[in-house]
């Protein structure tokens, strides 16, 4: 039996342990589970006879060493910042890595030394990271291959919920860390490319700098902008290309709304709200606006951000229950973010019947001989319920495919790597195929930035 | 002779200097003035026969402590980060000190010590802060002694150009340090009290939450909060007060021009521009706006902002020729910040002949035997010349007069402290105002917070 270690067993690790488990008898391996909670990993062993549930606290270097030496492969759900002593323990003992996060700098510093011992450590395997970086390559690198110069690089990808639960005027449903759906695009400028200009968009801009894009039967869709389009120049070597943009995905005018939380200052994470606990939703609302006792909270709202009484952001407002005079906030010392978060899950919590959907969709411009051409590539997966959401299948997946081809010697150039050569996506994207994860190429016009596209 | 060390000889000294060595003879004073340049120090001292001009660097600590050991009071103008050095040799060697920097964390630690050996530490008594604790305290403590409640404490000021000099259309210069001026209002929310509530605005709103003031001959002003309002509660005793606000003054329109820059992202000092080198201004405009080859930079930035042909901002922006394609930026890795800055400085930066003025307003609103009244203070200082601007002789001259008075013994109460209390603000206030620093005090009807003055 081959041994494979999963440290980690959170709700992205489903569609990986089923992918392992399914495939324990024909490929002969034995899964350890190691959690923290013993309970949750016994929970999702369920007495497999090739599976072990294992309780591991990271930080305790006895347990973590132990269970290393005795694995032939490691996977590390944990997160992103608990990866390094995984690394550094499997460094020692001789055991390739894999794992869905961003490589940090720390990570990257083992390659001299996971290469000399022929390891491989593979990371940014999951969807964004992950998925992004192999549909995207492919078409790359076939591009280069029959000669094409890449002009244009624009990439997509959103969590949203299924269009059949989707039942609530933002088309949006919290299918992942609301945390981070408060925060997005904070923490620094958005920049990018277009047709070789640099762009700068701050926060305070980003949800009204959309790009609206259609992806199949699915209809219309926008972005936003990403922080970090730029160091994709360098990972996909991209070095002359004019545009180059990235962004998230959500349902045509989620972004003109939410932009509402944002000028009012709800989304700020910095400052606590002073009694916070004891306000009631349009307290907190009124705590954004003027004084003035003359005024009810609704018209100040509406006269502050130019809102028409007929624009379809207030019945989206109104729907979330911001004015609201009985309802009590209840959270201490919270800050702006904390409350508006709290409030959200309210309205955003999937239903025990809801599904999730993952989109994904590239556009990629190239000129081949004097001609321009355009690619668009789509991928669009729907979860089957709330364990095999299309999150935990479109991050797990590709996790469990690239462990078990490492352990199987089919993918097996040394280094501290992300997936974006051929060796690795090819008969990774065949299998993702193979499990329902697919992209439809299409070939279009070259339309290059089309300024036509852009909303306001 | 009584021995004056003054450390810092930088552009706010000069009132501070001339008052002390006017008064050299009648008050037996000798002046040292040490600077990290003799050329400088020596260039201001002019030979006066009570005064020596000294070269000193305060991070050599043979040096500092040899000259704070020979003084019998010593003035530290540095830079408020590098004072607590200063702050320490003074308690080892048990000398007076003034400074007219923000009391640090570090500084107030000093207290107890300060206080066993009979030393004051005064701090906080310049411009703002210390004329505005002076004159603010004065007024509230005399409603207090009549027996009054506080209700409604606000407060402004701004170093502006003086009227006869104001010829541009935002009706600014820069009086002061122009990096501060385009960085003010970042760093955190502005925190305020509007009638028992607290209210929060973000940077992004913070120019378009101005409040209008009248001030004298002098007309109207607008004022944008400041951040720190709320600590005012505690320095001043006001833990009950309904209403406290502070804020900074501009000419009526500045604000809602200085808002474009906001919101195209020109203000951000977070990261650098991609070549901002060789870019012309047009180019650093328009890299905060979309890509569109068919529009101008011009009509892009005025959809963007929903700018109106006829309105006055446009003609602001024009007057500071954001849109010339020939000027080049010609700084190195600069931030946005960094170029506007140097933008601004084109048109913003005073004559020769120009001079600067100080405006500060106070407004309290109290209760007494269940009557509500209210009481405006404001004073206007005008500068004489580029040598003792306003801005010299509001932050110079109460540093001078305290330095004199605690010397003289007529300031006598230990401790690190502001110059809240009678015995420091009241003679100071009287020797400022023989120096044509006068505060005009007016009853007008209890207006509270009246909501007609506040701006959109």
């Amino acid at each position: 039996m081959r041994k494979v270690l999963l440290i980690g067993a959170g709700r992205s690790s489903s569609s990986l342990i089923t992918y392992l488990l399914d495939k324990s008898d024909s490929e002969n391996l034995h899964l350890t589970i190691a959690d923290v909670s013993l309970d949750l990993a016994e929970n999702i062993v369920q007495n497999h006879k090739n599976g072990t549930a294992l309780e591991l606290d990271i930080f305790n270097e006895n347990e973590r060493t132990k269970a290393i030496k005795n694995a032939d492969i490691v996977i590390s759900m944990l997160p992103a910042h608990l990866h390094l002593n995984v690394a550094k323990d499997c460094l020692t003992f001789g055991k390739n890595m894999v794992t869905a996060s961003y490589i940090s700098g720390e990570m990257k510093a083992l390659n001299e030394e996971v290469t000399k011992k022929n390891l491989i450590f593979m990371n940014e395997i999951g969807l964004d990271p992950g998925i992004d970086h192999m549909s995207a390559m492919k078409v790359i690198d076939s591009i280069r291959e029959k000669g094409g110069e890449m002009l244009l690089f624009e990439s997509f990808t959103g969590g949203l919920v299924a269009p059949e639960c989707d039942d609530n005027l933002w088309n949006y449903k919290f299918t992942w860390n609301p945390r981070n759906v408060v925060l997005a695009g904070q923490g620094g400028t958005a920049k990018f490319l277009q047709e070789g200009r640099y762009k700068y968009i701050p926060y305070h801009k980003l949800f009204r700098r959309t790009e609206i894009l259609t992806i199949g039967d699915y209809g219309k869709f926008e972005g936003y902008a990403n922080r970090d389009s730029l160091k994709y120049k360098n990972v996909y070597g991209l070095d002359n290309i004019l545009t180059l943009y990235r962004g998230t995905i959500r349902r045509v005018g989620y972004s003109r709304a939410w932009n509402v939380f944002v000028q009012l200052g709800m989304t700020d994470d910095s400052y606590t709200i002073e009694d916070s606990e004891n306000m009631s939703y349009r307290d907190f609302t009124n705590s954004f606006l003027s004084y003035n006792p003359n005024d009810s909270v609704e018209l100040k709202l509406r006269h502050y951000l130019k809102i028409d009484q007929d624009d379809i952001i207030w019945e989206k407002i109104l729907e979330l229950d911001l004015f609201n005079p009985s309802k009590k906030v209840g959270l201490k010392n919270a800050t702006p973010a904390q409350i508006l978060e709290k409030i959200l899950k309210e309205s955003w919590t999937l239903k025990e019947e809801d599904k999730d959907m993952i989109v994904m969709q590239h556009l990629f411009g190239y000129e081949l001989n004097g001609k321009k051409y355009q690619i668009e590539s789509s991928m669009v997966c729907i979860g089957d319920n709330q364990v095999y959401t299309a999150m935990a299948k479109t991050v797990g997946l590709p996790v469990a495919i690239a462990a078990l081809k490492i352990l199987n010697g089919e993918i097996n150039t040394p280094g501290v790597q992300l997936p974006i050569n051929k060796e690795v996506y090819d008969p990774i994207l065949k299998e993702l195929a193979e499990n329902g994860i697919i992209f439809t190429e299409k070939n279009t016009p070259y339309l290059g930035y089309n300024p036509e596209i852009i909303n306001g």
